[in-house]
């Protein structure tokens, strides 16, 4: 174990956990969704524990579940600008798609969160091919799964230049003489394109960090080359050491390919846990869980996603024969994952529904704050990761357990940081501040005025 | 005066003030513009105060005026949401164009706010007709003031629509049963138009206020009428008690017209203002301003607004002819408020540019606590408002000497409240909860099946 490399920690938030049913627990808030106090607790436990990050996922519509499943979340952008007032330290990342948002908006909203929190914000950069989401924009269906990444990457191409078009030099602040902005360092970025059509220049000076920290989530091979291209903090679902190991090798050639510096890509999997105080406490809650299960909502979600009327087939005999994997537009990397995970475990439909209640494709890991610890550290030192996205099944208990339990064990073991090292999310997850394209262009134009 | 009827005090915020130039001034803080201290402590103030809302003003794109301008805000949205959790009782009213945004976003983004806020949200409806905006969102033009309030309109309707998509009584947070929401009590919206399709529900309950408070500033015949249909909180420009009676009294009764209560739509003029401990000091503060103005600023200003170029003209010399209001397509009633003022008060360029400078065409004045007590008095029981904008021509500095001198001063006379009367910004507006449409209509299905 090297001294010198501590792993990263992002704290997965939602209203009431990760587990789907974890809102039936008696410590459950489910009436907290809609409220910051609860969401406040929660990102300032995560604070004082040095997570580098609150991570919120996102979803443009309502989806089918909610009969039986709690809301996760307000608006995540929203709810991280409140949180930004309220905490001091912790990055904020938030979930916003380039299916379905415009360059200019997205742009000037993460400067805004960044400028906001001092340098904490933190953009998932999704695409969304799933569901009725097209619907509440007007489209007849949504993006066909290669557009969604053509359209993703020349999104945040074209963010990164709105981000650089104010120079960091171009605020002058020159009471005596009435200038305020030198607007020769103020740039339009004049982008044209069958996809998108923005002038600029942003109406925000460029963001502390020079762009917000871009994490991407995307695990089938157009998400790779996305990542590999532009993410820094790659958030992936890997249910085994070998799979992780596989992904991490293979995302960090992809990044050399780029020419970018592989230590300048964080990967991040998740891990939905359970801790407890001892084994069979552990065990305790994780029964707790189960029982918490309602299975016809794990049979409508599982019938969606794998593309299989599971209600037709009896809930303890094997999961039917499921369909090609080239057939599946949503999310298939997810859906490659749990049919590898269905054929290799050879689970029937009431187990499969436990092992995904917990985890949506993500590990599941229920034990001690030494076992939990154990894990984590096989799979950092392990080459398959550089941290990982901490899902607490329960929430907030688990994420209560988690920093009180298992944070003090990773720094026993001199795995995670004691204290965050900088002031920006850059700092702390070991990123370096981008250099402005514009800018890069001045110098060469200026060089070439003097020859 | 009636010791009932109380005026509403709307803050208006930005970085360093409502006179263009007052970045200038030895107490203002041009760099505050990307910090959410300087923010934070005007909204501490404006709370302390017992203002009844912080207001903020939007447009997306830069503008030509930063060289000698300085940036007025970080996006509103986002401050809002930061301001939501460190204030307890003061509106958040955020600006949002209704021509360059989606209204399932817009919808969500003011649910979020209300949520989080403890409904305290407001939203300050606005076309986007002027500048270069469209070329930041891929169209070839602004729309055309027709379309454009015929767009926000449906908007706005329709946003209400996903608000009610959740009845006030959906969620169940029934844990032993398993039920979360009744979704008996949650509708699609299914709004289909040429210009909107938007299936829903919103994926959020409904807010606190049912509704944000609906803000709307338009003084066109298309903005009178889109404030009588569905404003409830009217930001308007007037010069003389004359013409704000006129448009009291005009709005007042097409609210009528519409079968609403006119008491439900409160009119705020804006109010751009310089108080001193004495009137020489008054007077002081405003020879400072009067000296940090930067002609070529102004002309720049004023040749866009009045569509001549006024750099070829003496700046002592008159203001030229102006054009036919008709032909104006920007911000019509601006104009033509700029346009009376310049004829009966026969004007200079220099003129012009020193009474602009510090109101942008809203009313200013400078005196004592009294005198200007004196004033909004004057209007307020006057028939020609129910309340106030106000606009500290430099901040922080105007917002302390408003708030220390001003506030006490009314409150004094009875003509402002001493404590926030509710917790909602609707109850200490005075306004009404509105109805869920769809509850309406499941009552009515519920009464056909009885009958």
């Amino acid at each position: 174990m090297s001294t010198n490399r501590q792993m990263i920690l992002n704290f997965f938030m939602n209203s009431t956990g990760f587990h789907e049913t974890a809102w039936r627990l008696p410590s459950a808030e489910p009436e907290g969704v809609t409220s910051l106090s609860l969401y406040k607790k929660m990102a300032l436990i995560a604070e004082q524990a040095k997570f580098h990050t609150v991570f919120l996922a996102d979803a443009y519509e309502l989806g089918e579940n909610v009969k039986h499943q709690a809301l996760n979340r307000l608006e995540p952008y929203t709810l991280l600008s409140a949180l930004a007032g309220v905490t001091e330290r912790i990055g904020l990342v938030a979930t916003v798609s380039t299916s379905y948002t415009e360059p200019y908006h997205t742009a000037r909203l993460f400067a805004s969160l960044d400028h906001l929190s001092g340098g904490r914000a933190g953009w998932n950069i999704v695409t969304t091919g799933i569901g009725k989401t097209h619907l509440n924009f007007g489209r007849e269906q949504n993006y066909e799964h290669t557009e969604r990444y053509q359209r993703a990457l020349e999104f945040v191409q074209l963010a990164t230049k709105l981000w650089d078009s104010w120079e960091d030099d171009a605020l002058l602040f020159d009471k005596a003489r009435g200038l305020y902005a030198d607007v020769e360092h103020i740039h339009a970025v004049r982008h044209r394109s069958d996809i998108f059509a923005v002038e600029g220049p942003l109406n925000l000076p460029r963001p502390p960090q020079g762009y917000p920290v871009l994490a991407q989530a995307g695990s089938s091979e157009d998400g790779k080359e996305l990542a590999a291209r532009i993410g820094e903090l790659i958030y992936t679902a890997q249910q085994t050491l070998a799979d992780a190991q596989a992904f991490y090798a293979d995302v960090k050639s992809r990044v050399e390919k780029y020419g970018r510096n592989p230590n300048e890509v964080k990967i991040v999997p998740g891990f939905s846990v359970i801790v407890g105080a001892t084994e069979s406490e552990a065990k305790e809650k994780e029964a707790e869980l189960r029982e918490s299960i309602i299975p016809e909502l794990g049979l409508h979600r599982l019938s969606k996603r794998l593309k299989v009327d599971l209600f037709s087939y009896p809930l303890d005999g094997p999961v039917p024969e499921l369909p090609d994997p080239a057939t599946i537009n949503e999310n298939r990397s997810r859906f490659e994952l749990m049919k590898n995970m269905i054929e290799s475990e050879k689970l029937t439909i009431r187990q499969l529904i436990e092992r995904v209640s917990g985890g949506n494709g993500h590990r599941t890991f229920a034990g001690t704050a030494e076992k939990v610890a154990d894990e984590l550290e096989s799979w950092f030192t392990g080459g398959a990761c550089d941290g990982f996205v901490i899902r607490p099944q329960a929430l907030p208990s688990g994420l209560e357990d988690f920093a009180r339990l298992v944070v003090p064990e990773l720094q026993r073991r001199g795995l995670f940081h004691t204290e965050y090292r900088g002031t920006t999310l850059r700092e702390n997850l070991g990123l370096a501040r981008p250099n402005n394209q514009f800018s890069a262009q001045s110098q060469q134009r200026k060089g070439v005025q003097l020859a």
